[in-house]
């Protein structure tokens, strides 16, 4: 994992002293996103799970929602000053029926780590049409494991381990097993690659599943669940009330400040027994 | 402040049962800016202290630089289901001599996807050019000011009290005087809050200030304090590989993982005292 962190030296400042050490950076690289060549979002994001972060990038954009409709993705030559493959640009060609995001929406500003829908250019574009609809998933989930999802996350940050700088991702069943992880330095990529795996694995729609994340429940983040098909949507710190709204109005459950077991729910309280 | 909590009702399930109560959560609206009437951006906001984030997102971006080139602002039409105005749509002018943000990334990409220099125009787009250049700021800071700087932050967040839901920024000069607050759900428009605030009250650049935030150190939070010319970015968290690449090729101190009085300098610990 040498291309996840980096290591560098720093001055460490504390009762009155400093002293000079090593330390482990997560490493953050823009990844440029290309349909048929044609150039379509710059990201900051943690290298590796490139694939994963294109596929669900193009869900959570709603392009596309089954494996089908990504044929492939390669990355294209992309070199440093030093003539060394980037593996910053991927260019990714869909079936012919897919309809193309609309390209004349001004995206001039990169997509942010933390915000995927600046350079979005309409309020109304704010909320997509979820190809799977409202969610209709009658799992019931106990309370007591739910309230273990942060704990069984965070046991398994690797990244984290070593920087303290990624967010994570972690997609779990209803007897509790984790189904994939993800980590990244933007929180919304972490929810992007668990989702671009799940379709390329053919796992679209999610039913049955709840998605366990590290920092706050964002409008952008219950959204990118919701195209996904996750009934669950739980997050270790606080939701908005954007959040709020879409989780109801979506039919999903949206967990907030889940620690040492215990936790808020703020939509969908019906599934949890 | 009603604007920016909203009261719900959640459920808190903990220790083996679960009770109802009300709880507030932080606001999270659409922010849609416009630039003579063109749409440039949709941000995910904390309502209130537009003008301010229009302003530091337009700085950010290396639009403008200084007070007279934002020749006006206003509040555009625009309206809710029930006909009141929503307050989300901001149209900016700008001054004749500013040169426009290139409204179209994919004009620069438009070509074969077997050209890897394609690639590079929008890479290198992410790296902006600093209008006030690098860094030449030569005010010194006590470690133990530095030290002190999350706490005195946190002191003043009055949204994060009721709710636990926003990020915030905050400016100090060397003596560890507040200059300007901004809490906002998103960590990328504190900042810009607070340095559209500093260019509205003709601040810019920011010499001999200090740039305290609430989360992590991302590359574009450092890149957005270098435009607004802060020499020091501190955050309570870990900064990216890349954050602490571009505080030391634009000559900045980075400060990382400050809590309890003690904090890691990442670049430019030779302003640190």
């Amino acid at each position: 994992m040498g291309r996840l962190t980096r290591r560098t030296s720093i001055t460490r400042y504390a009762d009155g002293s400093s002293v000079t050490r090593e330390d482990a950076l997560a490493v953050e690289e823009p990844l440029e996103i290309r349909i048929d060549g044609t150039s379509l979002s710059v990201t900051m994001r943690s290298p590796g799970d490139d694939f994963d972060l294109v596929a669900g990038f193009l869900v959570s954009e709603a392009v596309i929602w089954s494996a089908e409709q990504l044929v492939s993705m390669r990355f294209c030559a992309g070199t440093d000053d030093d003539g060394v493959q980037t593996f910053n640009v991927i260019d990714a060609s869909l079936s012919a029926d897919t309809v193309m995001p609309d390209l004349s929406l001004e995206r001039h500003v990169y997509t942010s780590s933390s915000c995927g829908i600046c350079g979005t250019a309409s309020i109304e574009a704010v909320h997509k049409a979820a190809h799977f609809g409202r969610i209709d998933d009658d799992t019931t989930w106990s309370a007591q494991l739910l309230g273990s999802l942060p704990d069984r996350l965070r046991s398994q940050q690797k990244v984290f381990d070593r920087t303290g700088g990624v967010h994570a991702a972690g997609l779990f069943d209803a007897d509790g097993e984790l189904l994939c992880l993800r980590e990244d330095v933007g929180r919304h990529n972490a929810v992007d690659k668990v989702v671009g795996w799940a379709l390329r694995e053919g796992k679209l729609p999610l039913r049955g599943t709840a998605l366990q994340v590290s920092g706050r429940a964002s409008f952008e983040l219950v959204q990118k669940a919701h195209m996904a098909g996750i009934a669950v949507l739980a997050a270790v710190s606080a939701p908005s009330s954007l959040a709020v709204e879409h989780a109801e109005s979506a039919g999903m459950t949206l967990i907030g400040f889940s620690r040492d077991g215990a936790f808020n729910a703020y939509a969908g309280a019906h599934r949890i027994d």
